[in-house]
This record gives C-alpha cells, structure tokens and sequence, in this order.
C-alpha cells in the first residue's frame, strides 16, 4: 500500500442525480430496495464453483483473465492478450506471472475511467473486499496479494459468497448437450433451487456453430431419439427440455445472428432439416433454419411453459484473427442494426396472442426500444422486454432503456434486471448499479410530478425484484 | 367513493424539471401561454359529434373502446379484446356492461404508470371531471356513475366542450370519397371555420387498400370523372380535393407505408395506372405508384396551396389474427425503419425548391430527426417538421425532439404541436403537455444562457400557437 | 446602434448544467482549460489567408457567403441564394451589396435561435470583435461597419488572429493534386509548424468526382508516374502522401458515401483499376474501388505512419438543381444511414490489429455510436473515434457523443475536439463549446459520485488538449 493512497470510497449517492429534489426521493426509494435478494435469472458463472465450492485461485485467474469487458479494453490500446495471460490455441507464450497481469490492469486503471467496468470493480474492491484506496500502480501488489489472502479463506468460497450476495436465485446457461453435472451434484445441498441452469440449444440449432454434427451425434446419444429425422430432432429437444427443467431450468435462451422467424409446412421443414444435415445448406437456408427453430421453440415453449429468450443482432467474433488464434468471447463481438418487426411476424402471428406463452425479447440496437420494441410488447400478449443488455448494461444504458421504453411499453412489460455475467464477484455491484438507476428514473418521475411517491415505492420493489422473478417462473405453474 | 382515498390532484409544476432555476422560468413561460386557444390541425375526432351535438353515452363507450392507446396496454398483459367491449366482425360475444368493463380498466390502472396515457386520463379526470382522488378498483364505480351523470348534461356536450377547450380550430381527418356531410351540417352554426375537414386519399391512392376498387367507383360517381383514364383519375382528385377546401381543408394526409416518391414520365404512369386499375400491379408497382402519387399531391398542392402531410413507417395491422377478427386501429400497428432521403429525392427533385409549396413530414423513427430529418427541413423550402408522432407524442418523445431537430432544423422549421386524436376529452391535457414540455425545453435554454428570456418568450408563443396555426394556412392565401 | 439595445455579453455559465453542484464542478474544470491553445487538426480554412496575410474584405464575405450552415438556414425559409450573395454558375444576378446581404442576414437572425450557428455567431461579435449588443435588423449597418473597419485593422489580419486564438496546431485539407503553393509560402515564417495540410485524395480515388479523369492527368504529370497501371498509380499515391508530408501533412482523410472497404487480390485490383480508368465501371464497382482504396491507403499508413481520417455517410448535393447552379457546398448534404460493422471488416481484417496504425472514424450517424462505433473503437487497436461531426458539432451533439460513446470506448479511444470549420473566425468559439461541454459532461459523473475530481481535471485536459495533439502524429515518430 502506497503512503500516497486517499481514502477511497463509494459515494452512498453514487449514480443519483445531484439535483437535491431527486436525489432525496431517490436515496428514499433505493433504501427500500438495497436489501431485497438478488434474482439473476439470466448468467453465464461457472455451474463448477458451486458444486466444487472450491477457493477461487487468485485476483488475475478471477477478475482479469475471463473478463472480456476489462481485457477488450485493454487491447484496443495496444496491449496485447498473451500479456494478459490469454491463451492462444498455438500454445504460443501467455504470461503465467499474474502479479505481473495484475500491473498491466492497474497500470491501465484510468483507461475504464466513465465505463461500467470500472464502477464495477470499484465496487468489488471496496465493498467485497474492504479495500478504501483505489487501484494504481504504486498500491497494485498490495492489492493483489490482499485480495489472493482473502480468496483463500472460507469466507470467499462460491458459496459463502453466494450467501453474503443475498443471492436468492442465480441462472447459469447451459447447451443441450451439456450432461448438467454440476447442476446434479448441487441436489441434497440445499442449492439446487437457488443455482438452476437454462436451456440455450443454439449448439444444435445454429448450423453455422463449431462441432455442430458432433453436437447432433451427442443429442442422438443423450436422448436415444433418431436426431436425423425432423421429428426424431424434434423430440429429442422435447428430452433435453425436461431434462433442463428437471434442473431447475425455467428458461431457455437463444443467441441467434437476427431475430428472424419462419412458419414453414411440415414439408418444407422437412426437407430444410435434411439439407441442414447433410451440410448442403445455403447461408440463407441456414438462416430459415434457426428461424423455424424459433417458431418451434416457442411451439415448445407452450407446451412446457420454459420461458423463452432471444439474444439477436451480435456480430460474433468479428476479429478474425482474434478469433482463430484465442477462440470466442474474447471482446470481438460487435453489434448490427437488428430489425424485428418483420423477423418476428412469423413467429408471432403463429403464437403471438397466446397468454401462456413468454417470450423476452434482447437488443444491442438501441435504436428499436422506441421504434419496434416498445410497441411490440405494449400489445403482443406474450413478449416482455429484457433490460438494457451488455454493452447497454451501464448507468447510461439503462436509463435510456427506462427512457425511451417505459411510456410505450409500461413497466409491466419488462422483466426487471438481468446481470448477465460471467464475473461472480461484480453480480451485486451490477443489481446495485440496476437499483439505483430504477430509482433514480422513478424519482426523477415523482419529482416532476409524473407519479406519485407511493406508486414509485411499489415499482421500486416490482423492478428490484417481483418482475425478475416473476417474469422467469414456469408459466403453467 | 372509497373512505381511503387520498386527496389526488395535477401539480401546478407538473412535466417541469425539478431543478429550481429551469422551473421557475419553466413557469413563467408556461403562464404566458397556457391560455392561448387551442389550434389542433391534424386528429381524428368524430365530426358527428359537432354536427349532431348530442350527449356522449357513457364514460367506456367515451373513454375506453375508441382508445386504441388504452386497451392495447391492457391486452398486453392478456385481457381479452372482447371482454374490453371491442366488437368482433363474426359477432362473437363482446362485453356490453360498460361498468364491468370500466372495473377492468380501473383494475388495471396501474400498468399505465409512466406512459402518456396515465398523464391525459388523470387531466381528464381531474381538470374536466374535477375529481381529486385517484382512479382505483375500490372507487370506480362512483368514477364511472359521475362521469356518466356529468356526461347527460349540456355543459358536457361536444360543442360546449369545444367552447370550454377553448379550441380556436378542430381538423378531422376523412377519406376522399367521404360526402363530408357532418361539416357540411355545421356551415350556419359559425362553427364551420372552428371544425373542418382534412383531405386524406389513402383510400383511393393506395391499391393495398381494402375497398380500393369500390373506393374507386364511388371517386367516379361523386365526380363524374372517368377515373379509369389516368387524366380522369387526377382530375377527380383534384374535384375532391376542391370539395374538401370548401369544407374547411387546408391541408391533406397521406398514410403510406414508406415515403418513397417517384417522378416517372407520363407515359410511364399511364401505363402503371392501367395495371394498379386492372389489379395486376405487383407489391412493387403498387409501392412505386403510391409513390408517383405523393408527386402528384405536391404537384396539386402547388396548384391550390393545401399544405401536405406525410405520415409514414407503420406496419399497420400487425397482428394478423386480431386485425381479421376485430378489423384496424386495433393498437397492433408497429413502425418500422423509415428512410427519407433517398425516397423523397424525386418529388424534392421536382419539388423541393418551391417556396409556395408546404409538406410536413413525421415519422415514428426517430434516428432520422439528427440523421435525415433535420437536415432536409433545415434546407429546403418546402419542407416543415412535424411534432412528435403517436407513440412519442409523450414528455419524453417530446423532448427528444425538442433536443435533436433544433440544433440543425431550427424552431421555424417546425409546426407546433398536433394531437392527431380521436379522445375529444384529452385534447386539452395533450396539448397542456406539449406546451409544458416546449417551456421546459426553452428553460433548459435560459438557464444554460444559450437563449435570452425574451427570445424564450416569443418562442413559447409561437410554439403553442402561432407555428401550429400559420404552418397549416393555405400557402396560396 | 440603437438605443433600444439592451447589454447583450456571453455568460461565464454558459453550457454548464443550471444545477449548482455540477455548475460549479463545470466552472473550477473549465477554469483549468479554457487558456490552453488551440489544437485543431482537421478544418477547411484557406491556406491561402495564412500564407498572404491580407485583411479580410467585409463581414458578409467573411461570416456569411462561406457558411454553408448560415445560408441553409435562410434558404430553407425561403431566402434565394441569390440574394444572399451567393454566385451561380450561370453568371445570374447574385446580390453583390453586402451591407444589403448583411441586413437580410440580421432581420432573420432570431432563426437561428437555439442552433449551434447562433452561438458561434454571438461568440464572434462578442468576443473577437467586442460588441456588448444582439444583432438586429436596426443595428446590422452599426455592427456592419464596426467590423469592417477591425477588419482593415492589422490586429484582424489572418497570422495575427492565429495568434490571439491561441491556435498551436491548424490543419487545413487539400486534394491530392493540390500543389500545396500556399503552404509552401509558409516555411521560413515560423508558421508552418501551425499550419499544416491534411491529404485528401478523394479527387483522384473517387471515380464519381467532376474532374477525375482530369485530375488522374495531373496526378500523372505532378508524379511522373504511368498513374494508368495499378502500381504506378499506387506509386504515385504514396509520392503525393510524401509531398504532403513534407509540407507537415500529419493525417490523411477519406470523404467516401459509405465506409465500404475491400481487400481484392492483386489481380482482380487490377482488373477493377482498368475499368474504372477506362470509364467501364458500374457504380457498384465505383463503389468496391473506393473500398479496395481505402484498404490501400490504411495500408500505406502503415508504411509512413499517417493518421488515416473516414468521413463517411453522406449524400453529398441532394438539391440536385441547387447543385448544377451553385455547385457543391451549398447546405445541401444530408446524413444517410450508415453501416460500419460488415463494411470494415474487410480491412480490419487485413489491418485492425496493427498498432502502429491509427484510423479515426466519424459518422453522422448517430444510431451508430453505442451500437457500432464505440464497440469496434473498444477493441481494436488501430480505431479511435472521432467527435461529434457536423450536424452534430453543437452542444446536444456533443453531449449525445459522450453519453453514448464513453461507457464503451473510453475516453481514451476517442481523439479530442475538431472544428471540422472553413469559418476560422469561429475557431476559438467552436473550441470553447467543445471545452464547455466536456467539462460538463465530466462535472456530471463526479456530481454523480462516479469520477473523482482529481481524475475529472486530468480528463478535462486531455479531452482539451492532449488526445487531439497526440491522436493526430504521425504514428511512427
């Protein structure tokens, strides 16, 4: 610790508006909210921890290696991934000194300066770990070494952690074919309600994914279902379906290119599976493909009542070289203008009106909360909205979100928060950051007399937590 | 009336930024415009209810049924069309017991926290029923009773309303081949120059239309023009267009769903006339004579100086299930990406230079107002913004506008403000907002010295009266 | 001047938030700034004032006739070009009495209210040429007058007014075949250090430009190239980048319609060079010529450390009638929509990862901020962002660029302020709306307890001064 360290803390107004009107009712809503659990039904932390419940190894392996928010970051200024101990697939030389990672990051503390990312880790330093300094060169070894004494105590365990979090529910995401052990090992522990996993089949419905036959052999194998007949295919995702449910499952989730739909015949679905198969596919049938797969999924959806999410309008991997040298999620993922209106018409003239059914919509184009979003849940019986998603899941993000959505849509068409993270450690800081901004927005409404105080006290509560956990549960329970 | 009802009334500073030096000139400008006649150039009200003056029946045949902004809400969160008292075409059951139906709404009162429909039901509660408590399930029927015995008196009829709304001019909106009889009643009333008739020909200029050739056949009869010559056809619309001036019309309103033009030789037209007449157009041909049209209607508004209005970029009728069982306006009409540049360049080409020309463009895409929009109203002539449409006719939609058309359109490329309605009773609270939101707006000017008070002054007025009047004056008078 | 004029100065507050804490957070920033010199590395002032040094003619020829920005506005309310002094190609009348220009202009100043010109224009004649009044029409001949006779003054003198502006670095922009005469003038001077050039090919890539055969000729004769092979042409290319280096050239920049790029096989360069040079090409093979060049000249960047500038997304002269009488520049460009994520991609591929090179990307797109451009510029190593461009250089603009590009970029990937101007009296103006709303938007986040102090005062400089001085050297120096 240098001898040059100002105390450091977290404002308790932090994210408020300073307008002291606002900022009063604001700081009243957000004290009637801090303390619900956390529901965080949308995820991507390691199902492992929890049924390991082993230490977590140290502050690099932890908050730096698997965050691709912090190291994109970092290599749009030139520093390259091996430096932050990325693994290449060539097995050319990543740095193993994580101490030496841990300087880079700190040295380059001031480059996430107005970015969530750094909110975030502002959180986790000083209130998950008690640190009252911030993060610079001079103290970065300090810091390290005090956070790995921390990492290796019970108190910093997963399911220590899961506790302290307040954590009443935490979706993890799983593919079909994944065997779910981790989810397994956590029944008899009293976590198998709390750690639940989702079902997201884009490994075996997105032709255009890496080991996609392999995948289809694996679904033939787990679910004894012929997968190379449209209806064998079929059932066979009916079986992992309930196979996810009977894990916990409550949702399942969808990451296609664009939110295009199809409402094929039998025929002509038939006969595109057998093109898909036999990898004879154009791109343009690939895409009709996980386009009817949506329609089939939703078909699905309302059969079993699983809550269904699309996630569109990633360009994934958009750096090639990136890509072929360190694999996925590396930070090279770029959105697209995404249109719904007409991509969605298939699926939604199909099942659109069917109260039964919930289907939440994502986007990275802002551009559709006015335009397509809003109005399209504002009258579809079945499609809710999803927060303000990754890049857009920032105290700037979200409130545009709440801006631009909520005269169109209302409130009761949205889900409340989803943190949607692999970083375990920032999942308060984020629902933090989502609390605040939700009553910020809602003071701001009282205090232009938009809204009383007391319908701004129940709609804290509902976006804190009842539509989150309401907006995921089984819909036919 | 419920025992537990708070005392509920609209705060003097509603809509007004809670910061005290933007409110407090917020306030000052407000006053200098809040009672200025209302001008109310592009809506729907019913012109029947002028003509014939008779009481309106109840408060959910007034306030409920018509109000497509309502009941969308409501059957977003599953509440069936039917039981709303929405009429079916194949004559299913539909609720009849208006006070059931107003407990519906009342029920559900709260899903409109936050949208403009909340904001114009508690003006019309409060201002033009003079209730001080808030609409809930316990106190909706002494609600429902009131307004009803209020509604059975004179003071409550369209025209004392009208009087009390202070409405200086009501526009309507009807179809080319309407007989305008409603008007043609009020000539002798000396309300006649206070509700008149816009021209809108959709109906005839539009082969998608359902009716077309029927619409067709009447436009030939009403003007005895053969309009299947194509020299006919613009003839006829011409004779309406001049029927439609003597009743009141200043402007027309065309509804495509895109707003490409065209500028296609005469030959040419000729030649997709003959195929749109003889139902043989494509998709295509049928959007490129759409498109010939709007040139067209410039070219007339040249000849007679009606100001021309452009609504494009709604996916009309969405929902294809409840638009074949319950028919248009049904709250599934959904906007859509909308271009403007490159689809108003041919009527610009032929057009855009003319001072004595005035087309008013909106949109429901927003992107455009900075990208497209702005620019285009910013230089040429002819061209004028109009307010913000529809879904963000809103305090948020408003001020958006409000803070990207300025800066590169200017204030006098603008319109004032349009309510485009068919709820006659939220007339007033729709344009008591629009006048706030446009005061708190030049505030925000004031208080960041980017305006002088006086130059506010002259701006509030101009905006909540003078653009909106002088913007829809024959050009040629 | 009139009696009736009231004290009109620029308020110390101006720009800043009304709300005391961030205003005052605002000042003590803006305070740390405001002296620093100007660094403005891309603009359209004339080479030729520095190089000459004469006095400036009048205020019309001077604050008027150039200014697109200003005449757009009077046109598009009706105003003939003509009138204001602006010279058709076919010798018409053009009025030629500038003080009569002048008065048109001052009548129908209350039309820029609330738009960036307005506050360029009160910032000239208040604080450059001192006025403590607002132009009217009554007092346009005073103000006329008055600065026509600080015109004939030496302290008004182009190198003098370099001075007080305080401008350290001024890029001007020339084509290719520009020979660069008046920068050469400047060496010995002292100045050539400030005022440099930037190399704008566009006469020579574009095959759609008036001239380009001609200018092809030149490029030729200037080189001695066979510029008619690929490679001579390539060569000839990199012999003008050189030439333009040396007279101080840091920067190249790329007016292309769209920021399609491509990355052909030599052959097939080849092959698509011919065709353009023989006049053969489709305008989509235009278009993937321009696309092929950009990839070029990135990679000619490469080779002598050029900072590569992308100015795309505009439809250039969309007044087609306006544009055959008057030419280009005549406030008839408008923003159309724009894609960069697929269209880079071809180069980022080929390039994005090379951290010697530095590409600065701009839209007038604003859709793109969140969604496109700041997750490319937040990854790849050789993007940076460009500010607020154009429509968009105003203080909503700005405010909309920060908002919407730092979460996800940083600061540190975007590169300071330009004035983008040929109006050099507006320089200090531009520059300090710039510094102001920086500073606010930075107040904003330590108001909001998400910045510290300490690191607002360092951003505020940078933003200010260093990241425009660094973001545009050479990159290999």
């Amino acid at each position: 610790m240098s001898r040059a360290d100002n105390l450091f803390t977290l404002h308790p107004d932090r994210l408020f508006s300073s307008n002291s009107v606002e900022r009063d009712i604001s700081r009243a809503l957000y004290n009637s909210v801090k303390d619900l659990p956390i529901i965080s039904p949308h995820g991507h932390t390691d199902p492992r921890w929890f049924a390991e419940n082993d230490c977590f190894n140290n502050a690099t392996e932890l908050l730096i290696i698997p965050d691709h928010y912090v190291f994109r970051m970092l290599y749009s200024q030139g520093i390259t991934l091996e430096s932050l101990g990325i693994r290449a697939f060539d097995g050319s030389n990543s740095e193993t000194d994580y101490l030496k990672i841990w300087k880079v990051f700190a040295r380059h503390y001031h480059l996430f300066q107005g970015t969530p990312s750094r909110g975030w880790m502002d959180y986790v330093f000083c209130e998950v770990f008690g640190f009252e300094i911030e993060l610079n060169e001079a103290n970065a070894e300090y810091i390290f070494d005090t956070i790995n004494q921390a990492l290796a105590t019970d108190a910093f365990r997963p399911r220590a952690l899961l506790k302290r979090f307040n954590i009443e529910l935490l979706a993890t995401t799983e593919g079909a074919t994944d065997t779910l052990s981790h989810h397994a090992k956590l029944k008899g522990t009293g976590l198998d309600k709390t750690v639940i996993t989702t079902f997201r089949p884009d490994d075996v419905v997105d032709p255009q994914i890496r080991n996609f036959s392999k995948n289809m052999q694996t679904l033939g194998t787990l679910t004894g279902e012929d997968v190379y007949s449209w209806q064998g295919y079929l059932n066979a995702l009916r079986n992992r379906r309930e196979f996810f449910r009977n894990h916990g499952a409550t949702a399942t989730d969808h990451g296609h290119a664009t939110p295009l739909t199809a409402d094929l015949s039998a025929v002509a679905c038939e006969a595109l599976f057998q093109k898909i198969i036999a990898g004879e596919a154009s791109a343009q049938e690939q895409e009709l493909f996980r386009g009817q797969m949506l329609t089939e999924m939703a078909g699905m959806s309302l059969e079993d009542g699983m809550v269904m999410q699309i996630h569109p309008g990633v360009h994934r991997n958009h750096n090639t070289a990136v890509f072929q040298r360190f694999g996925a999620d590396k930070g090279c993922d770029i959105p697209v203008g995404t249109e719904y209106v007409n991509s969605l018409k298939p699926l939604l003239s199909k099942y659109g009106n069917e109260k039964e059914l919930r289907i939440i919509l994502f986007t990275l184009d802002e551009d559709n909360y006015t335009r397509e979003l809003a109005p399209l849940a504002g009258h579809y019986p079945c499609l809710k909205l999803g927060p303000a998603w990754w890049f857009n899941d920032s105290p700037e993000g979200m409130l545009r979100y709440r801006h631009q959505v909520t005269e169109t849509a209302g409130f009761y068409n949205t889900v409340g928060f989803n943190d949607d993270t692999r970083a375990f450690l920032s999942i308060p800081a984020r629902h933090d950051v989502a609390r605040r901004i939700d009553c910020r927005f809602l003071a701001q409404l009282v205090a232009e007399h938009r809204m009383t105080e007391s319908a701004a006290f129940e709609l804290a509560h509902d976006l804190s937590y009842r539509l989150a956990k309401e907006g995921y549960q089984n819909c036919l329970i």
